[in-house]
């Protein structure tokens, strides 16, 4: 067996422990799969005077030139997370001719683009195979196992905190406050939930997902977000007696040659594979022209499964030095229009706090109508005697966003309706 | 753009048939994600004079010899299925320096290894993600993916055929011999259905598995088989009442060493995802000692989403040699001892059916105990008043093989016991 093949990992916390001990661990099955051992030689931080269990004191450093000064490094893991230092060091690592594995959702989401060209320009890999669904392979498979499609559509489960929460609220019928607090409490959520709550983490992962499926420039930026902050108790009820369960689903689509993404919480029809994928479960669905649905699931988060994804690229990497293997030629992507969201047909969930009193519904139905926008159901869900009050849910056929926001707004205005509460686009059944 | 990847297809079947529909309709997507255009140069068939729809009748030939012959072909495409004369074919292409893509699980299952050496010996690849699970991406997952775990367990439903027939006959209580005329007609069965009711098919595609999930070498006569032609109505009705479905689970784990690889009918706990595909759809589950569990579903056969898997392969093999790649060096297999099935420990279902008398199923108990088998429930669910008889339902706690079948030997030797119906694994729950 020759020369080790040399690491560096930059970034020590849940998800470079796991990383560590994962090649602590397998070393000898590592050495067998790839044809030399692997040794790594660095390990950067920012304070190398903590101590860190699992790490080797001595391969610590918190200089990346130190890194980059070292010619047995081939192979350079990032897995500090978040958007600086982590996309300067990975340009640096490229351009010194080392590849790249990355775990940093973030950076490939806002610089995937320029990277990779950097990568090509440079003659080595940039591979990301962590950075959307933990564990579960879809990188990978995306970029070759249906690389004979044209991808129509993806539909994603990539946030485990929030279905965590949501799993949670449709089980007990607890309310959002509650279940974020338990969420807390296990660790599931950061103090600050932002990211999580408000789609922006899973938007990240939607915005890799649909460059790789479509072959297309996209952005964070191009993906609409609408958090799950404003679910009640009241809709997980409706939604079960309808048939439905709600999901913060992540989906991407080509329409007329324009991108559809959304990140948003969606009615999902019981008879959807999705609507059965319960607590930190991720789950990805592809669709192509000829391979039809597939669907990937499994454990989204944590440092042994993301530690799978990484280390499977790294052991692809180091077949490939041990071949003597260059890299692949990179698809290139093109640029892409963004569809405006009130063109984007949908069938609607409504629930309307309304005066309890006759008429009500005529109105609402008539504002309705004048749209084009037909009613599928209405049920009469809850009266409150004391406030006078009742609730009304109403489902619709399909329909442009831009007509039913500007339904909304006149039934907003209307004097015998109190509110409206969430409007979420339907899925399936 | 360059010359052309010049492709030659060995049979022209259903299978062979959607490969070339999808180079068709594909063929300018195809030409910018390789960097050169795809020529498909022969079809080889056993009667050229027979019209086909869609293949170009200039391409047509019955001679292997003429396709060799052609030094434009450079990769070939194996879709005829059957042991021979794909087996030849095949191994006379690596031979000759061509690559080949297979979608054949009897040639792979039982010669496999023997090819794979060859490719390695020539140089040249051999994939062959279509031989497995039709459409979804699970040869190229186990082989790179995943490739950091140590693989403690595969669990697949693997054969749409028998998935059809056993969830027909879960949600409409039919009847074997009826389900099996309806997959008859509608084309999912063949006419001797022996290959996919027996779990002949799946066993193939179950050692196909097991080698790369393991490293190992198996053929598909390590796999212990038992079909589905036993199971009755009245299973699924005790299945759905115990809280499970009954599924064909090819299933392959390392006990101490030894293979444990099995393809039968399990009781599967309504809790597992295994346990809601339905219908033709296929699922692999696979266990990894860092990811924990994921699952990949989607059409299982069909001549599309085999064409997926197949092009897949094809586009893979012809990106590589348009960048001048050479093939990476193939991961070794090591032999392995099967465990005997008397060893191998599981819960079990048994359905006996009695006299209807008091103290039956005390001699019943009496045997189990003898056997240290520990009952988990007892449910009397049938009496039948002409014929003077009862039906037991025993589930019992994990037990060896070994024991409980020497235990059911006792049982049926008992004067009161009529008949022991089937006795099948549970899982989960």
């Amino acid at each position: 067996m020759g020369e080790p093949v040399g690491i560096a990992l930059l970034g020590a916390g849940n998800v470079g422990a796991g990383v560590l001990r994962a090649l602590e661990l397998g070393a000898d099955r590592y050495a067998a799969r790839v044809g030399r051992p692997l040794a790594v030689r660095h390990v950067l931080v920012r304070d190398v005077a903590r101590r860190r269990a699992g790490v080797p004191r001595r391969a610590l450093t918190a200089s990346l030139d130190m890194v980059l000064a070292d010619p047995a490094v081939q192979i350079v893991v990032e897995v500090m997370g978040g958007e600086q230092p982590a996309f300067d060091y990975i340009r640096r690592c490229l351009e010194s001719g080392r590849h790249v594995v990355t775990a940093n959702k973030e950076v490939m989401a806002k610089h995937g683009g320029e990277l990779l060209g950097c990568a090509s320009a440079h003659s080595v890999r940039l591979l990301y195979e962590a950075s959307v669904g933990g564990g579960i392979p879809i990188i990978s498979p995306l970029s070759r196992d249906l690389l004979a499609n044209e991808v129509t559509g993806v539909t994603a489960i990539i946030n485990g905190t929030t279905n965590f929460m949501l799993t949670a609220m449709a089980q007990r019928g607890s309310d959002y406050a509650d279940v974020l607090a338990e969420a807390q409490r296990l660790g599931y959520a950061e103090p600050d939930p932002t990211a999580d709550v408000e789609g922006i983490d899973a938007s990240y992962k939607l915005a890799i997902l649909c460059g790789l499926a479509f072959h297309i420039d996209v952005s964070p930026g191009d993906v609409a977000r609408t958090g799950i902050t404003r679910l009640t108790a009241r809709d997980f009820r409706y939604a079960r007696e309808l048939g439905y369960a709600i999901k913060l689903l992540a989906s991407g689509r080509l329409v007329e040659g324009e991108l559809v993404a959304t990140v948003q919480p969606v009615f999902v029809a019981q008879g959807e594979p999705l609507a059965h994928v319960d607590g930190v479960l991720n789950a990805v669905q592809v669709e192509g022209d000829l391979v039809g649905r597939v669907l990937f699931e499994g454990p989204g988060a944590g440092p042994m499964p993301t530690a799978s994804a990484v280390l499977a690229d790294v052991l692809d990497v180091a077949r490939d030095l041990v071949a003597g293997r260059p890299p692949a030629e990179s698809i290139s992507y093109r640029p892409i229009k963004v569809r405006p969201a009130a063109k984007v047909v949908s069938r609607f969930y409504l629930r309307v706090t309304v005066a309890d009193q006759p008429g009500v519904l005529a109105r609402i139905a008539t504002i309705l109508g004048k749209q084009d926008i037909s009613i599928a159901s209405v049920i009469q869900f809850e009266t409150d005697a004391d406030a006078g009050t009742a609730e009304l849910v109403i489902t619709t056929h399909a329909t442009p966003g831009g007509k039913l926001a500007s339904a909304v707004r006149q039934i907003e205005a209307l004097p015998v309706v109190h509110e409206v509460g969430n409007v979420l686009p339907m899925v399936g059944g």
